[in-house]
């Protein structure tokens, strides 16, 4: 009989965890052993939801958990929880461990195989105050549960977002929907800086219209803390530091009760870099089609640790997103499994919502597309949702990107209310398609009123976008 | 000065009036004149729209009409309402006309360039009774204010569907609206033929739960009137025939105060067919890309009188539907007015809804793809319209066909609740992209929690079917 493989999965969330129940299902435990490695408390969940669980709209954290430690326990995937990977030896295939609940216990487990889903953390400025209680982080289960610690032990009702993004719009929503007062602080002359600015404009006048201040060009440049306040004593002199007071800009002083970092994420690279694999321009590790280590023929990675090929722009790109870690996840797992999968790339779509407004993009933006060296038109279209004598049609804006001379569709970007966000996918699938905004005026869209006006906004675009470029020339 | 080219335009409805429309924007008046000739009271309405202003849920007719004629004569559009063309003289070049408000005088009009955009017709089986009062087609704005008319007078609250496709049931979601207790008689043995008939099962259940009574395997016999009754006597005199009192089946009589058939439409061609014009197995106008009616250089159709090209089976069909319409409408005022586009075909999307659910399809249903020759796996799954944890995530059931050794897809079939139908357009993209289900699996979906979850049902759908192409071999 042939020895028992070793598969050692570094960190156990989307990508990890999906890798280990793929090869589990191609591999019995006699064939293939799988020992995964997490840190935090929790396994295998769905950090997108941190801001709907925080914002009292999903019961958390049981329910953003897809599978607990227990249920990968009883299908021989030995999930080792609160133990953090602390080096690779990759010489002598092994991984170091320490266990944080065992009294920082080290040991070593050998590998044959190796998966790094090491994810993201959120990018955490050096700026005075930054580490004080009361300023959260949300990448993490554990993070969300940090926040609504303070939440419910804060005296106040006044939030401060820092970021505009995707995370700090979803965590404006969630505080409003908990009855905070909040400020959003962006860096940026827009909000959401995943559009291009007239697109974040929009989604700028609408956050104002829900009450949502949000300051723009607003440069943080510390946050301040209170160390007195009777009631508040004990727990800043148990938390060794002042509770957060305020977030401070260049220009003026914000008050909050709470603070909410909302500044993206960066790939989670630190023992790979250490180990000396291949890292990209964002720091993320560098794979090939199948999800290997590039370089390295048993080493795999996937989720939010790795750039994934931008297939318009043909650059790498670092996207942290759970449905790419749990494509990942498939593909590494049936690789390892002894199977055949690959990931062709991706084409840049997000969607998000923050209360009513729907925010989504797929493909390049304008300043993408500069970068990436394309010619391009652009145009933007308003249309509605539904057919316009049905009830609940609401306009939404439409942007276009189209290569000149060759009408290659390049990215789309939508605003609007409920029906505007998925509609991105029509261009993310013609995007992958390669087609033109010619191509896609003749696209066989679903259509009654109750769901599109006889022209879908997509198509309403590829019209306007066909005619820029027929009027561009070459 | 060259001299003025004359364009006739025979319907002045959404293929039609677009025609003229998009002819105008590229011709001025002096270059080309424009006569357009509808027989009917209503001009560039929306037929589909008809289900929601009955259902009482639209304003009507008025919001159903996307431009009047005065907005078409101001345009410089000789649009002659209620005037019916009785005879196409392509010898000499001409179409006679009646004016049905007018004492029905005749005149013959010169074209130089025709458009056939003649629509359809309902089907209307001969059985007896078909033709009494209380008995409605709902095809055109007329016939929507006919069925207003008859509920406004009716004296009961029973209503008779016949044929359970997406008329049928739209028109039974409209009259349970309107508070009435509704039958549906379906000769097949389940509603919507359009899906395969597990898929229409669901429909089935779905309708039941909602109080639609769906009676399946009846064939309708004939309509019972009631001649009688004091309150009704003036009317049936004056009508001169009984009002609609029942419908019978082989098995049974079904009480009813009103009967919408919807069963469906044929394209209207008597005209073309008499002068001698190609026409397909269903009789509607067979055309080049560039929408000519073939052989014809200077005729045009476009709209529900035509037969489009099946991108996926290679296979001509009739399917009625207004984007279609809308799109050659463009298409044709485009080449008409020297410009250059084509129709390249369909790939036989439709979505529609009966209250709370939500119904789509495109590409081929079962039968279709047997009879287009072609060998394929079906694979069904059931998934969710957001993550799990999301409030309001509603489970959808998702058909999907591939080609057996390609993986190409061929069809999918979609039902559920929100959000379900327009996911077809997923699919719509990658049928006419040509793509196999194994690279679905790969497409870039919007995902956010409020949105999808990590996989979106359609890619459990494409996961399920490379799987199923897989163990079929070849």
């Amino acid at each position: 009989m042939a020895a028992t493989e070793r598969l050692v999965i570094v960190g156990g969330d989307a990508a990890g965890m999906s890798a280990a129940s793929q090869a589990r299902r191609l591999r019995k435990p006699d064939e293939l052993a799988i020992t995964a490695f997490e840190r935090s408390h929790f396994t295998s969940y769905s950090a997108c939801g941190i801001p709907y669980w925080v914002g009292g709209r999903v019961e958390g954290p049981n329910a953003l958990i897809a599978r607990t430690a227990e249920e990968h326990h009883a299908r021989d995937i030995d999930l080792r929880m609160r133990t953090e990977v602390t080096e690779l030896d990759l010489d002598r295939g092994r991984v170091r461990t320490r266990e944080l609940d065992n009294g920082g216990r080290e040991s070593w487990t050998g590998f044959d195989k190796l998966v790094l889903a090491t994810g993201a953390r959120p990018r955490r400025p050096s700026l005075p105050g930054i580490d004080a209680p009361g300023v959260h982080g949300v990448q993490t289960l554990d993070d969300g549960q940090a926040l609504l610690d303070t939440l419910a032990a804060s005296p106040g009702r006044r939030a401060v977002v820092v970021g505009a993004g995707y995370i700090g719009v979803e965590m404006a929503e969630a505080l409003v929907l908990r009855g905070y007062q909040v400020t959003v602080l962006e860096r940026n002359g827009q909000p959401m800086s995943t559009l291009d600015p007239d697109m974040g404009a929009l989604v700028h006048e609408a956050m104002c219209r829900m009450g949502i201040e949000t300051v723009l060009g607003a440069t943080v440049t510390g946050v301040l803390t209170d160390d007195g306040g009777t009631s508040l004593l004990e727990r800043s002199r148990e938390l060794g530091g002042g509770r957060v007071r305020a977030v401070t800009t260049e220009d003026a002083e914000y008050p909050a009760d709470v603070v909410v970092l909302g500044l993206g994420v960066r790939p989670e690279t630190t023992l790979a870099a250490a180990a000396g694999l291949p890292l990209g321009e964002s720091g993320g590790l560098l794979t090939d089609l199948a999800m290997r280590v590039r370089g390295h023929d048993h080493i795999w990675a996937g989720g939010d640790c790795v750039e994934v090929l931008d297939l318009v722009s043909g650059h790498t790109r670092h996207i942290a997103l759970g449905t790419h870690a749990n494509k990942h996840g498939q593909i590494i797992g049936t690789n390892v499994g002894g199977g055949y999968a690959t990931f062709p790339g991706v084409v840049g779509t997000a969607v998000s919502k923050v209360c009513d407004l729907e925010i989504a993009r797929t493909g390049l933006l304008e300043r993408q597309a500069h970068a990436a060296g394309l010619r391009f038109v652009t145009v933007t279209v308003e249309a509605t949702s539904r057919a316009g004598y049905y009830p609940g049609a609401s306009p939404m804006h439409v942007k276009m990107l189209a290569e000149r001379r060759t009408g290659r569709l390049l990215g789309v970007q939508i605003v609007g209310r409920e029906g505007a966000g998925k509609r991105v996918d029509i261009a993310a699938v013609a995007l992958t398609a390669g087609m033109t905004v010619e191509q896609m005026t003749a696209l066989d869209l679903g259509y009654a009123p109750p769901f599109s006006p006889v022209w879908d906004p997509v198509l309403v675009a590829a019209r306007k976008a066909t005619g820029a470029v027929r009027a561009a020339g070459s």
